[in-house]
């Protein structure tokens, strides 16, 4: 009986490795999976997904008019669904991720961020939790030594962007992965963090 | 290190008994909790916290206009927070929960429904689901034998309420915790469910 | 596709709260549940599982030579075993429940402590660890304030007791659940628990 | 306040990879991490860490006479612990990664499988099960699509080698993980697995 699996972090958790982890174990079986990854633009088609710690794979980009369901369904044999930056899927994605679970007793494995640089959840999170049949939680540290849940957008001088798209291409923004509470010091209370503590540009989400 | 915790489930999972048991653990080792309990309605002041399977304790009832922070601030010597019906929260009382764990540095334990009838994150939920510091599912079944996720608003006839408040007071309603796919049957498939299976009124929830 | 749970804590995590609840759930949906206890001696028969917080349920007792397997076939239409006490079940017994759920596809759901006094494994809890599908942990607290996972055994001055019978009947030994520091501190550094931290007598394992 | 992990698993689950993952995300920000490898034999050293999936980091290897908390104390500023192949720890070198833990406050995060060819459970695996603040399973997949939890040693047949030392090196013996049904198929009842079934040298564990 499949199961649709979301598996949610900070950025920087490692999620990419795990979803490239996953698929080599059902590969290594001589099973078949299928690597899709959201794109924010109009691109679609062959993509890679890589994993900072050095390994990659073959992907399949789609874009937010796509159908997964349908996408899915033109392949045979296949035995498991990986589904990378999976905050960026829409509501009706997500529900088609969830036929793919129902209907054609595949396992879905769904990678994402929890939520946005204004603590506010992506759409395909949001989704994700309401329906997912597991949520799990893929673990990354805060420079202040707890568990890093959020993620803010600084700017040059490491300070909280406060305004702005929920997704932002280009710029000089900068993303970190931080505990609640060091995000709240962050963003409501006006701090700021050094250079010097990681912070990555946004292709690395 | 405090942390906020949120045990979400379908209905009838044994939510406020595990309320009740942890408040028991801490009591029984001499610590001291405060049990509060959401309102749908403009009560507030002294309440009890109910379990199915037939225990009770006192609670504090409070409705949406309470701050959760100031009223916990009032008590001394608190060692655990517990939250029933914690979908019912707003936006503002969830961060207020976020606030007594990372200022006061006292855990708490909130207990609700991940969705409504329609699928829909509750706004308590909502927020909870992207705030808390851990996410912990309790389970229970699904007359079909699978893990139970959804709740369905069924009518007289075992059919599916497709529309209506998100909270519905009084009324012939009957609410049932069902899996994804039972789900989709009644509420997309117009299927129904028969009355012999598990349903209760929303006092129940 | 049922599943072995071992549902495992230190002593008053409320194991037996959370059995009596899930079977609650299955039959509140019309389902059939058998709750088990393991007897220390050569009791069996019908018994009563009861919880501290106040709630109990018929069960059936069975000793060390009874065959866990054998005694569920015997019962028609059972849709979820429990059992309680189970890290006093041996290698054989463990194995029986194995074959509930490999061969008739019965879950079960098996509650115990994972160590002594001495800090070793039980015979049952060794082996549930080894085999089951599900390690879930019930979790309580320490009077320090850390997670309990140890159980020291002490006598009326508050001092470990390091040796003996890994089950004492009778006697004015107490057990205490503790953090693995503290229990460190008790049983290895000489140091004492003062009898105001709760202790509890061996009926209340 | 530091812990001590157990992720466990049967063979191929990507525990070295979560290994480098974990100890990377430390690096990343800044922060030390120590990666140590028990040895079955006399070597210690410097040593490598490989993943199948083709990244690697050094280590430090270490035998069964060494102290692991008087080799962690030798190094400054350390900001978590990961130890590959956990199963072949000693009783007291588990001990003592306790010790690190309540000590030194340092997390340790230990990876190792949980049984044996026949199925009992490694003496490594056996003290961490038993005293681990946190067990965490990584889930691999059997042949049968089934959850992998146990492995197998097989000979050229396919046939389960049913005795023997419990660590084995050289000879043509070939490990499997497999579900505990698959387990006892093969194991118990005279079955066979192909050898187009993965199988991997001992040099894989």
């Amino acid at each position: 009986m499949a199961k649709l699996f979301f598996y949610y972090s900070a950025m920087n958790a490692g999620k990419t490795t795990h979803l490239l982890q996953s698929s080599h174990n059902y590969r290594e079986r001589g099973m078949q999976t299928l690597i899709l990854s959201s794109s924010l633009d109009d691109r679609f088609g062959q993509g890679v997904v890589k994993s900072r710690i050095g390994i990659e794979s073959p992907s399949i980009i789609f874009n937010q008019k796509e159908n997964i369901f349908d996408l899915v369904k033109e392949h045979d044999h296949v035995n498991c669904i990986l589904v990378d930056e999976a905050q960026f899927l829409n509501k009706a994605q997500v529900y088609q991720l969830t036929e793919i679970v129902d209907k054609l007793n595949i396992p879905v494995l769904a990678y994402g961020l929890r939520t946005d640089f204004q603590g506010e959840l992506f759409e395909g999170s949001q989704y994700l939790l309401a329906w997912a049949d597991e949520l799990r939680e893929l673990k990354t540290i805060c420079h202040t030594g707890k568990k890093a849940t959020m993620v803010v957008r600084i700017d040059d001088a490491g300070k909280a962007i406060k305004s702005g798209a929920q997704i932002q291409i280009g710029g000089n923004e900068r993303y970190v992965s931080v505990s609640r509470a060091e995000y709240k010091r962050i963003f409501h209370d006006e701090g700021s963090i050094k250079p010097s503590q990681i912070s990555l540009p946004l292709e690395d989400i």
